[in-house]
């Protein structure tokens, strides 16, 4: 289980394409507000271990590369908290 | 542009993992209800091109190889349809 206000420090570099408050209007991208925690820290474990291609899987792989499983789960938390 | 009414139609074999009303209490999965259009569509179609592996992107595989083209656009539509 993260710590969601870590993970709001760690969020700085994804809100350029998931949007500060986790919306987005760039349709082919996710909105990431109340997804599910577990999911999200899967998701961006897959990116890590290079499970996606495809899209912008290269890009996110190469955001998650520098994360820590601590980070993950904080970002996780983080957008797991907002409201959808 | 997708057909939601159609996609509700096929989304019967989708509501046991991701709720009737695309939100699920299973925190490893992902709810759907008001994610973007075009996100939905882009991930249906990176599980049925192989572009994921791991966690569950075989059962999405399994799933997803019988839907047309038409068919992912319409899902997609009812989805992103749902309030969130």
């Amino acid at each position: 289980k993260g710590d969601a206000k870590a993970g709001e420090e760690k969020a700085v570099m994804c809100v350029a394409c998931h949007g500060a408050k986790g919306k987005i209007s760039v349709p082919l991208y996710p909105n990431l507000a109340g997804q599910n925690e577990a999911y999200l820290a899967h998701a961006l474990h897959a990116y890590k271990k290079g499970e996606r291609s495809g899209g912008q899987a290269e890009v996110m792989k190469a955001y998650v590369n520098g994360l820590s499983d601590e980070d993950i789960d904080n970002l996780a938390a983080y957008y797991a908290s907002m409201e959808p």
